[in-house]
């Protein structure tokens, strides 16, 4: 009988791909099975519903019994099946309720389930989204559309895809959702935002999602009239206990505060001589009797060093120690800002009294927007395969907007997938996820979804290819962060916002000085890193640039020349895209035809980007070293004059249609 | 001493090259020698101090002894060297002139002057320059700056260019020039008008140029206040033979008319009821007495027949035997219009009794203006192979501007020598013409000239490929020409300037069935032409859609389907336009500066054109064959409907710049 639905079930997928699909399905089952599932479940409530309702829906019809085991912990589970029934088991029906998910995930990943011996745990206990979405509804750094929170209709009217969000998110174990964006404004803790705030978490509740919010640290100035925001002020200290209060009145499982403080801009505890320490601690003090914790953003400038990438390290080492202990330190994953690559920030594990959580960024900020297929995966396990240990939680910047298929890139949707299943178990391969995510947003086939998820994988390291190889870092455009400016100069702007001060070209070489002998950034590493990477001989050259000023006829381990490597790199990275062309072309036959387009016309964007960075960068830095091209890359088609003149008509909430571009 | 003066001569020649140079020279000698070759000249005259002051500057220091033989025709030459000392003999001065520039073009070409022994003289004895030249200075087709006839300034103040270009054009042969544009004008024919064009005529009179005129049909009633321009009326007939008489008191070698009637749009006799002969002899009649000529263009579009490749044809060879002995016919090398690639005129060969002459284009309407590298040799000799015993004379659309480089182009020189070099001999091949220019204008290293003539010979095949391959024509953009539009559509035009008329897509298939079952315009060509462009299967595949229109899947030669041999066509003139970049860079030590960067800029635009006219055309061709792109086809990287908004904003008389295309 099971074999009979599944056969149906499989029919059923294959029939259902070619028709359209507009991308708003994600990975969730699209399959409503014909034979329904017996379901035996003994607890009960909304999540039970849930439960119910998805195996009802989607089950492949093998009776399911889901139990209650107190043993084990609130979100672990396991599945056992035999050919006559499948047993969930976990310590809470959240923990049922993913244990469903990932049954479903199973079945439509074409796994036989008449033998499954499953037990799962997260690896970490907080896995959260970090919305920057603003109350007038943009999304800093967001490229597929606007909010999806409508902020104007809360609390009394609920947009269905409040319920769809915490759905596809429960369905890969992300378990909280920081709201707003860190550049927070104020009046999100105003006592009309905050009944808005209520609306969300109450739909999110049942789906084991807890509601987060950014704070300005300045608040009980701007919004509780108060004549400072000292941490060490009564009626400041006051002002928060009271406003914590009042937010667990409203949402009594609260999860807690994201800040970012004394940070481009933004006010902090160093406004009045206190530290961040001091800062964070008096939220903490606030949030602890309710079980909320306060995550404390690393991501700062300071003056006490010219290397902008030492600078987080130097001011927050100091206070390993200090911080209360439902404080985290929240760190991205590299020292500066989420470029195509970075060396691991070495804040982590450098504070080992300290807990410390790992922010990745999921919208493609420095990565193509939503006009390129990257796939992140594998740039995040470069530095989880470092810092997984030294860290309690992973917070990752989201790329959700109210776009149809809601992250604007279709594929862009795998990164999303990625993140919540890399923060469930950091030690998935990135091949599993996208074949995963493969087969459950397009279809099973073993010949899309060899072809596909090689792709996907490589899109990475093409990326680094065609915009920052060989450990070059931060050369986009000023604001909006589009496109290649490596002789940007910005009136007025910070020396370390300007792509010259990262890349250093000068007639001698290219890229950044971090040795011993010159920033010495490399000692806020532990050996044996310290050493590999002082030493230009032993530096893997994948972050060659980033920690050596390189004489532009150095021999690279290929024997090449560095001048003639970067030009090889940036050749690979444009011939990639190109095969990523042939690569998806040739399976159009496996995709419904609106998303087939939609990323046909995307990679066509994405060739033509690579070869406008190819051509500028290496134009500009041609400039430096003086040396020809090899003989046998592809030349230039731009001319460096004219891409100078280049600037896209956008902010930083948007992604470049084709026509802006040159 | 004559070793050492070649090598201090080649010593120069290399030293100069380095030097920057604005491409002012083209390819005239650069290099004043040091030890002055003794001259021995009988004439003398204008002619005769030219030749001295040539030979006196540029002369490799051999003495050179210049005789009149008057068994010898006028501009026949022969040169008869030893190590001693070099004979140059002719039938006139202007001979000896030829005599000369060939002695200096044997010398800059790096023979050996010691053992000469050359006999020349011209394959045809009309070989003139059209410039489509208007009053207003502004040039049909020119990519070049503006006229370099300043009638402004004229019959007063003569430009220094006037006695450079009659200098270029002795140096190749060329003996004639038609001053304006085949739109004519008819105040040309004015007396002031006149009075400019004698001063022109006596600075090229030494250099045994002829000047000629366009003239308008009409030009009795727009400038004689007539009420008719019937060739048969009294009035009309004095007219003409008073403005004649009044032409050749002020030029008494005045070459003759070249007439554009009854042809887009302008006068002509069949406006009277009277036939092209009636109007062209009318014209001659008044000419014969002075030793002038009519050029009467064969460029006709007629109602009689819905092909319009066939109406030239239909239109004049009814007339073979009616034209006077002092008329000639010019036809152009295709039956349309100056594309990539046309099958030659049928009406070549076709009327025996009448004098034909050969049109070519020099400036490069349908080849990518003066942006694109493209050696027209080989294309004037696929044409000349088959017609040139039918032809007299040969004519040549100017590609001459003001710009500081005469042609754009530096590259665009060369076409402008190699007709000059086609109309004296059609019997030279490409290669050695192209090697000529190139050791005249750059260098003689052969390391520099291999590649480069190469490339040159290599340009006209490629711009077929990316533009018009296996036959395509006539699919440019509307207006101006430049870039792709294959789905051009223009309110109100003719059809038969619209592109879906001649490339016919459909879902059946794509090109122009002339065959016997088609338009049947196979049958304007004598056998064994005739069938063998009749059959699909003999037809040669260069112009398979010229002449038949073909089922998508149809079989090439390859083996490849019509539709795959298309793509690789396509792709093929992309990669060959990257390799033209490569070719260049990589010689970047051979070249100033100056004229390398201007080249290098060129060959960018000439690859982002290539890629442009792939991605156009075949992105519409797919719509109607609706087949997938070959799996090793690079893919596209601009969208059909992009592309399909894009204007140009330019004039007929204009070169895009880089910043005006997509």
């Amino acid at each position: 009988m099971k074999k009979i639905c599944l056969f149906l079930t499989l029919s059923l997928l294959c029939f259902c791909c070619i028709k359209a699909e507009d991308g708003s399905r994600l990975w969730l089952p699209n399959i409503k099975v014909v034979k329904r599932a017996k379901i035996t479940l003994e607890v009960k409530g909304t999540t039970a519903d849930i439960i119910k309702n998805e195996l009802m829906n989607y089950g492949a019809g093998v009776p399911i019994v889901l139990t209650l085991n107190k043993k084990m912990g609130r979100e672990s589970f396991s599945i056992k099946s035999s050919a006559k029934s499948v047993q969930i088991k976990s310590g809470s029906a959240v923990g049922l309720l993913y244990g469903t998910y990932d049954l479903l995930r199973l079945q439509d990943t074409g796994v036989s389930l008449s033998d499954l011996d499953v037990e799962e745990s997260p690896s970490y206990s907080i896995r959260l989204l970090n919305h920057w979405d603003n109350p007038d509804g943009t999304v800093e750094r967001g490229y597929a559309g606007h909010s999806i929170w409508k902020w104007k209709d809360l609390p009394y009217k609920l947009s269905p895809r409040y319920t769809e969000y915490a759905r596809v998110n429960a369905s890969i174990g992300i378990n909280g959702t920081v709201l707003n964006n860190v550049n927070a404004a104020p009046a999100v803790l105003s006592d009309e935002s905050l009944r808005k705030v209520k609306a969300l978490a109450d739909v999110f509740r049942p789906y084991g999602i807890r509601v987060y919010l950014s704070i300005n640290f300045a608040s009980p100035i701007k919004l509780g009239k108060l004549n400072t925001a000292d941490p060490l002020d009564k009626n400041v200290i006051a002002w928060w206990h009271n406003k914590v209060k009042e937010i667990y009145k409203l949402i009594p499982d609260f999860g807690g505060f994201l800040v970012k403080a004394n940070s481009e801009g933004l006010p902090g505890p160093k406004d009045y001589g206190r530290t961040h320490a001091q800062g964070a601690n008096m939220l903490a003090d606030a949030l602890k009797p309710y079980g909320g914790i306060v995550m404390w953003r690393a991501f700062v400038y300071s003056s006490s060093d010219k290397d902008r990438a030492k600078q987080a390290y130097l001011e927050f080492k100091p206070f390993d120690g200090q911080f209360y202990d439902n404080v985290i330190l929240q760190i991205k994953n590299g020292p500066i800002d989420f470029q195509p690559r970075e060396p691991y920030s070495p804040l982590f594990g450098a504070m080992p009294i300290t807990n410390e959580m790992l922010e990745v960024e999921i919208t493609q900020e420095y990565l193509g927007a939503a006009n390129h297929l990257v796939f992140l995966a594998p740039m995040w396990k470069e530095c989880l395969n470092v810092v997984s240990n030294d860290i309690k939680a992973i917070a990752g910047v989201a790329n959700i907007g109210d776009d149809t298929n809601w992250c604007g890139h279709p594929f862009a949707q795998a990164n999303w997938y990625a993140f919540g299943r890399l923060a469930w178990n950091p030690n998935l391969s990135s091949k599993q996820i996208a074949e995963e995510w493969l087969k459950q947003t397009f279809v099973k086939d073993t010949a899309f979804v060899g072809p596909v998820s090689r792709m996907m994988i490589e899109s990475r390291e093409a990326v680094v290819d065609y915009m920052t190889p060989l450990g070059l870092h931060h050369i986009m455009a000023f604001g909006h962060h589009y496109g290649p400016e490596p002789w940007c100069d910005a009136p007025g702007a910070r020396i370390d916002w300007l792509p010259r001060y990262y890349h250093r070209a000068d007639s001698a070489g290219l890229g950044f000085d971090r040795s011993s002998t010159g920033s010495d950034a490399v000692h806020q590493y532990p050996e044996p890193f310290c050493s590999q990477l002082d030493n230009i001989n032993t530096c893997p050259e994948i972050y060659l640039l980033w920690f050596h000023h390189v004489p532009w006829n150095y021999r690279m381990h290929s024997g090449l020349t560095l001048w003639n490597e970067l030009c090889k790199h940036y050749q690979n990275g444009l011939d990639e895209t190109r095969s990523f062309q042939k690569c998806w072309d040739n399976l159009e036959k496996y995709v419904d035809k609106q998303r087939f387009e939609q990323v046909q016309r995307k990679l066509k964007i994405q060739t033509h980007d690579a070869q406008w960075w190819k051509d500028a960068c290496l134009l500009y830095f041609q400039q430096f070293s003086k040396m020809p091209f090899p003989k046998n890359m592809e030349r230039p088609v731009y001319n460096l004059d004219d891409l100078k003149k280049v600037h896209l008509p956008i902010t930083n909430y948007e992604n470049p249609t084709r026509q802006m571009l040159p």
